[in-house]
């Protein structure tokens, strides 16, 4: 390593940094016109879970920006973070700890701010966690391997753990069974809405709950970005099994959204199960309850993609594999022309037979069909007999469409969900620095 | 195949959109900032190839959307096509007579026409492909073999290939050594610039001319879309040197651009050599120099990019190799949020951060360096010492930007262009519609 010299105090460059960008934000956004009607549902108490939100001051004033949910002796975590190659001083840190589990009995903590995504911070990142990690195990008593921590925002600028530290003790005052608004709405950056979402399901030894939140406004938007998703129940069931449950379902939820195909060095999921309630093992039930939550977070993390104005479910059948499926679904989700179309509420088919030839799945062009909802547009290497453009762009005027694709050479398949790109995503990540 | 019932004529449904089309459609776009000043360079006569071009009709009024490159006999013909699995019937076309050479003695011929690009057309495509050449093949006396044709337009709809049966008369007629300007505007269509570059270079027998011209605004934008690009020399040359020497700078040119990372099913790339002047057998000079030919062809494709206003060069180096470093550059070079900061002059180099993250290269957070121009913004994993927000700032304020990231892993380099995401892109896109 070269040494420097007159190294800058960091903090006072990120601090003048912060202030700039602050000067120069837009105006809160209006909340997602693809919102959920009815607002934040109502979340059960889990038996076992305590939840609580403050003001830290991390970067925003006068709104809560730290939470923190403390999981009862007994409690199992499972989780999956993101696979980017940047990824943040917290999500190694998780990491660590969900693949080599230490003192389970011991109860868990998990601590989340805004504002601040300590990302390529680097050692003074790892010192934040470390900072906050000890501090939060010596108020909780719990050992510091049963702490998980995330932090979402800004990149780059070194996270100001004194805040967070600070709060810890009003953090664990505040703790209650009931505050779930409040710690959805903490982690919150550029989202429009809080986001949750519950199932209660019936298995042999009686009811279990599951309930989650999550952020998340852009696959990411790294300035202010990164999906964060925190999901408690009350099942009875053993860490390796939720681990591998977690993995399964997070393949076919949380890795088929995108909103701008830009991967956060920040993305976390976790599963605390705080063994309260009845035994899960053999259930199929249950996985399908969970795997109905982490579906309808991921939705909501679409739904309030950057500047949407439409949802875009992608049904891609017919592949030779699930995976080439997934590629040909991704590029058409990914595809500027394609969301810009979307936006415009052009039925122009012809971008998506673009973005099947370019996705590298094998495909031909003569057994494509497209279908627009129930709308066959094009078939046999041409557009359908039957497609009028009237029909197409009266469809498109829809705020949820599906696009079917069938390659017609195989039985793989794969579903993915994006939104439109409009000029308020450009507002949104261009604008405000103009 | 499944029968079909009730067929509507195609022609009246394409036509129907086409009117559809044209009657949505912005007003003509400025010519993009990023434009070379001095507007389209002189080009040379280049010894055995004529050049014409006439309004046919295709689509457009009142503008040369036609255009035919005659190549004397003894000429040798090279190319590189689009990579996609939906490519158009031309497109085939071409690269089947690329593949298996017949009679080179005989010269050879390329046709060009904009305003629809014959792709996604079923067996009428194939139809058109064949009856353009035939009918051409007759009016200059050639063997079908040597007929080149490529189409650039909307997709999915049939080609009225009888009106550009109907102009050959005429473009025979007009052929010219001194005919270029026309030849590069009649196959532009979203372009706001006609594209074209020269190289005079000195070998052992004399001196040789390369000149060319290409279409292009959009990787590719599939309704108007497409990048195709003909040069020409009147070196003396073998069909198999000239075929390896464009597979090789096609590598590093055209294959180092992207606008949207949207794949044309159009894109093609044709080098004739009319054998006419010295032999460049061993020649170094004469490849360098078409390289800069292509090269310059390729940055005026970024330069007249939908809604460019920034023309941004990737330089990654350090990599492990020279695919991992390709695969950085473009990661940066595709993101919509590395994009939309450089449109926003906003020195937001988290986001770059970001992008090395998800390429799916190997990267060491702790060992990247990236530095805007020759600025130094971040090294060891965290932002420089000598970096000043402002130093950044001021530096996106050009409107042409070099982005260099160094990997610190190995000897891996790559370098690719692109420009900025701006709100003119979704207007080009999306807004014509609504």
């Amino acid at each position: 390593m070269r040494k420097t010299k007159a190294r800058r105090d960091p903090r006072v460059i990120a601090r003048e940094n912060a202030e700039r960008r602050r000067a120069a934000r837009p105006a809160p956004a209006p909340v997602s016109p693809l919102a959920p009607p009815g607002g934040f549902p109502a979340l059960p108490v889990i038996e076992g879970l305590e939840l609580s939100a403050c003001a830290a001051g991390v970067k925003y004033r006068n709104r809560p920006d730290v939470m923190l949910a403390r999981l009862a002796p007994g409690s199992v975590v499972a989780g999956a973070t993101t696979r980017s190659t940047t990824r943040s001083a917290p999500v190694l840190d998780c990491e660590a700890k969900l693949a080599h589990v230490e003192a389970p009995e011991a109860g868990a903590a998990i601590l989340v701010n805004s504002g601040n995504s300590n990302a390529f911070t680097g050692g003074r990142g790892v010192e934040s966690v470390n900072a906050v990690v000890t501090a939060l195990a010596e108020t909780l008593g719990l050992p510091a391997s049963r702490i998980f921590t995330s932090s979402t925002g800004v990149i780059g600028q070194p996270l100001p753990h004194e805040r967070i530290t600070a709060a810890l003790g009003q953090l664990a005052e505040g703790l209650s069974p009931e505050g779930w608004t409040a710690a959805a709405r903490a982690i919150m950056t550029t989202d429009t809405f809080p986001k949750g979402a519950t199932e209660t399901v019936t298995v042999k030894g009686g009811e279990v709950r599951i309930a989650g939140f999550a952020k998340g406004s852009g696959m990411i938007a790294p300035d202010m970005g990164t999906m964060l998703v925190y999901i408690f129940t009350d099942a009875t069931i053993a860490q390796p099994d939720l681990a591998a449950m977690v993995r399964r379902l997070t393949d076919r939820s949380f890795n088929c959204i995108t909103v701008d195909s830009d991967t956060s060095t920040s993305d976390t999921l976790l599963v605390g199960a705080t063994c309260k309630g009845p035994s899960v093992a053999g259930e199929d039930a249950f996985e399908a309850a969970l795997g109905r939550v982490m579906s309808d977070l991921a939705l909501q993390v679409v739904r309030d993609g950057e500047g949407a104005t439409k949802l875009l479910e992608i049904r891609v059948t017919g592949a030779e594999s699930d995976a080439d499926a997934r590629k040909v679904a991704l590029s058409i989700a990914n595809s500027p022309l394609v969301k810009t179309a979307v936006a415009g509420e052009d039925p122009n088919w012809g971008r998506i037979v673009m973005a099947v030839g370019k996705s590298g799945a094998r495909a031909d062009r003569d057994r494509l069909a497209i279908r627009f909802g129930d709308i066959l547009v094009a078939e046999h290497g041409w557009v359908a007999p039957s497609y009028t453009e009237e029909a197409g762009a009266s469809y498109m005027k829809q705020a949820e469409l599906v696009v079917a694709v069938d390659l017609g050479l195989g039985s793989g398949e794969a579903v993915v969900w994006t939104c439109d790109l409009t000029h308020r995503y450009i507002s949104i990540n261009a604008d405000y620095r103009s």
